[in-house]
């Protein structure tokens, strides 16, 4: 479980540093991860947030892209960067489609046998991370943890986020898919990697279904763009995720779900909006 | 010569649009570029900050990982990204090297008369961007231009800036080649694309040449970072540079070149000064 350090390149007065290491979790294959480290961890512990980027993404697209570090490095607050997926596993169809297997992890833990050695992408993100992390002594502060992600990253910040309230201060997504057993992408997904299916996928990593059910106070923040082909395809369902939210006593100050005028489901949006996503998350990580 | 849109993405309450258009100065092929248009353009005419790319880069590096979009929506300003290079031009070798040719137009007129017809990148980027795009009847005042780019293309920002001072207004440069009659990358480039080859192509292509002989006041920052490998490695020579601009009588106001402690040739150290350099520029775009 040792850390591999790949590269690191200086960036906002911090470092952005690339590791790999065999994960058990994801049945021993090498997986990579980014890690952005403010240029304060050096005086100690830094809070941390995740970052979960979107179907056929790497750990590369939202360090690259998402222009979360000058934020990061102003608050003083680490982000990882996690992989989409298990890679190379082998699995027959697993590289067939763009929108399942390889690339397209969904954040959860397979229970269909095909899947289930390689497929742990909540245990990875949720449990794994941080030992390995922490193991390696790396100046994180595992006390405070938030997380956050883009589309089926949304989706995975906002579960892991709801399953989680003691291990998370705060999520945030962009463009989540808000209500996976209820859209073509959650569907394929769970059916595919859960031997229950839909039914097993519901209580465990559906955020509509969970929000639902949860009666402490949370700390969400949510937006989307109304230009947003997939939102326009029903593949993100915010409103449904808001609608349950309310229904279950959350007002507009634990759950804000904010349409962005024209907005589609790039990066120029994540990047656009960025800066309110970190200090939305700092905000409870340094309380 | 007539634009045509290829795709738009709302960005920073402004919009970042890819065109493409029949290249005159390219010799009849297709160009593409990005524009960043700040949501004031709907107002009437805003100035314009190009930025040029390194080797190997598209129109999409700087406009997609440059983190330049934020600062300039705040100032105001456009922003555009042209290519690196004719693409397809079918001349032999041209796929050959990394650093020649396609992706390598290295903003100079060719005058090898292999070349002549297509790599023109100078004519390209200084006269043919500006006229079609005022032929498309977009918001930008060409009377407010300046100009900035990275390793290869922070020589083509210079030195399109020092031949051209009634036409920019100021220049900046990430990790520029500096004298490129005195590296490897230079040299290569200017015996291949110019007939006359390092003698041509120092009196009109070299940055730290044309310094030298500038009479007129000019508005010049240069970044580059201390671990830079290419920096080490002697292709970059900014010290050159800052040494014939002293010489010539310009001062620190006038030609600011800074060192930024380990730091490399990425785009983690661009996106880190990024904002430097769109303030830098917007503040003579808007004197």
């Amino acid at each position: 479980m040792s850390l591999e350090k790949l590269s690191s390149n200086k960036a906002f007065h911090g470092d952005l540093i690339k590791y790999k290491f065999k994960s058990t979790a994801l049945g021993g294959l090498d997986s990579q991860f980014n890690l952005f480290l403010p240029a304060n961890a050096a005086q100690g512990k830094v809070p941390v947030l995740f970052y979960l980027s979107g179907l056929t993404c790497t750990e590369d697209n939202g360090a690259q892209k998402g222009a979360f570090l000058k934020d990061a490095a102003d608050e003083g607050i680490a982000i990882i960067f996690p992989d989409t997926s298990p890679r190379g596993a082998g699995i027959e169809g697993e590289d067939t489609d763009w929108d399942f297997g390889t690339g397209a992890g969904f954040y959860v833990d397979a229970t269909n046998s095909k899947y289930a050695k390689h497929y742990n992408m909540a245990t990875h993100v949720s449990v794994e991370l941080p030992q390995v992390i922490e193991a390696a002594v790396i100046p994180i502060d595992f006390s405070r943890q938030s997380i956050m992600g883009h589309s089926m990253g949304g989706h995975g910040a906002l579960t892991l986020y709801l399953k989680n309230l003691k291990q998370y201060r705060s999520a945030s997504a962009f463009a989540p898919i808000s209500n996976p057993t209820k859209c073509p992408w959650g569907e394929k997904a769970f059916k595919g990697y859960l031997q229950g299916g839909l039914e097993e996928a519901a209580p465990k990593y559906d955020a509509t279904e969970l929000i639902a059910k949860v009666k402490e106070n949370v700390h969400i923040l949510i937006d989307y763009g109304t230009a947003d082909n997939f939102y326009k395809q029903g593949q993100l369902l915010p409103e449904n995720f808001l609608k349950a939210a309310r229904e279950a006593g959350h007002d507009e100050v634990q759950v804000r779900v904010r349409p962005q005028e024209g907005y589609d489901h790039s990066y120029f949006f994540i990047s656009t909006f960025a800066a309110d996503h970190v200090h939305f998350n700092a905000n409870f990580l340094k309380a």
